[in-house]
């Protein structure tokens, strides 16, 4: 098994989940077709990659992996909300994402800020329908929006407007990086498995395989970070489809800023390293880690 | 009973909710600090009103009474985050707003969009949270929510950005109203009712009651905006606490830019009797519909 099939397999399971997302009429609106335009601009899948890879290694099948891809197209959602807004000339300013122009360079400033407003109001939606289908999601869906909230996602990104220009401490960085990449990141881990449980916020917090995914969910969202970090300023422009030295030129504390190139480097190996760890006590319990392990390499490396 | 009355007493009900919404702890952060900032900007509070009068009609009171006043404050945090957006340069480009300067303009465009974003997602936390208490109000909480997306506020917003300097119909310009203001008000008016009755969405659709909110919603949700519509050709930019002439400015359909002024008057009459008409069905089933009288008086009059 390759990160290449796995890729492979989350697209084919993904697309037709996303493309059914909104119904034909409603494509006619320009802000979806804004939506989509983001949604479909070939991201790497990386979230619903981890959902489904949680999924088959805690057994699931059937109508339980329906679900889990219907939250995992929900996610996507939110995570292609969080980058259209990112990339707006008030926030980053980005023209290029994933090597293509970014929403409101399409579509224009108005329409892209709608857009992300719409992506995450539909994916709350979409986390009520489920638990309105199924109650015992509920704990699930609100986990899923509160990770995309203050306490996840968007304190993250208000602690790194709130930094920029400014000189911060690894222990601010520690918990920009946890809220803003590793919220949504954990969601992607443990939501899988609090579906097929249907656990509650009591079952969650005790659950062992529950407690060992969120941190298997931490080491992942760090050593994604940090390789983040080493990618802006190691990488080509060209393979990682957006701008490089971006973080220099918006004067952001990052892993290399704060610990060196060297320094970002040993921690991800350590980070690596814990991952791997949690992989082995989850495979002592008898699940099936390959998939992970695979995915673990490979964020040790990516080039993009 | 006076409006003067209403908003004073809404006010008291409202402002500690809204003070609570944050911690302190939170309150720290820059992006509630901006949310806040609208949040308190001195808003008229129109359904936070409704919902009380709903309530306080329907013969609510103790926890009930509570639980909707935390639905209230919910419902003025997606209200305020749509104010937010709405005012950005890439939107409508406003730098007044209740007689204060937009959020944009005291913290920035970046803070201010992750503002909205924040007060948004906090608002479906809250309705995930409430339906966690209590399972017979999820279909309010996704009521809320879904009232807020494509199908309700956010689909309206797409289509007015989408119709600037275009010539639309009167047909396209009501599913505008509809949508874009008349989603929260008829969440205003009717999830009162549901969280009182722990409605489903079966319920919903099937009590007489609710039907009849509905009506009323529609009716004063045409004859808020049709006012709107007059107030900006009509009204003084100190006493309105917003730049007026914008509609004609930015080259918008409005119910004056299509029934003339006096045909938007003319259908504002309507829409009052109209509403007077549902007040009266709901008083002959008991109801005492003495607030709701006096809110849509002040409707047909109101001068900012």
């Amino acid at each position: 098994m390759t990160i290449g099939d796995l890729a492979k397999d989350t697209a084919l399971w993904l697309e037709p989940e996303l493309g059914s997302a909104f119904t034909k009429e409603q494509k006619e609106d320009i802000t979806v077709k804004a939506a989509l335009y983001s949604l479909n601009a070939g991201g790497k899948r990386i979230r619903p990659l981890m959902m489904r890879l949680t999924a088959l290694m805690t057994g699931c099948s059937g109508s339980k992996m329906a679900d889990v891809l219907y939250y995992a197209a929900t996610l996507e959602m939110i995570h292609t909300y969080s980058l259209i807004h990112d990339d707006l000339p008030g926030m980053d300013n980005d023209d290029l994402r994933r090597g293509k122009p970014t929403c409101h360079k399409v579509y224009g400033e108005g329409i892209a800020t709608l857009a992300g407003d719409l992506l995450l109001n539909s994916a709350c939606e979409r986390l009520f329908k489920a638990a309105l289908s199924n109650p015992g999601y509920l704990y699930a869906s609100y986990f899923m929006c509160k990770n995309a909230g203050l306490e996840g996602m968007v304190g993250g990104q208000s602690i790194d407007l709130d930094s920029e220009g400014k000189t911060i401490d690894l222990d601010l960085l520690y918990e920009l990086q946890r809220k803003k990449t590793g919220a949504l990141i954990e969601s992607a881990v443990v939501i899988p498995y609090y579906l097929i449980k249907e656990l509650n916020e009591e079952q969650a917090k005790e659950d062992r395989t529950a407690c060992l995914l969120r941190k298997l969910a931490e080491h992942i969202g760090l050593s994604f970070q940090i390789r983040d970090d080493i990618l802006d300023v190691e990488s080509d422009p060209s393979v990682l489809g957006k701008n490089t030295g971006k973080d220099q030129r918006d004067a952001k504390a990052t892993f290399v800023t704060l610990l060196g190139e060297q320094g970002a480097k040993d921690r991800l190996s350590q980070e690596i390293v814990s991952a791997k760890n949690v992989l082995d006590e989850l495979s002592k319990s008898g699940f099936d880690t390959e998939g992970y392990n695979v995915l673990i390499d490979y964020l040790e490396k990516r080039d993009s």
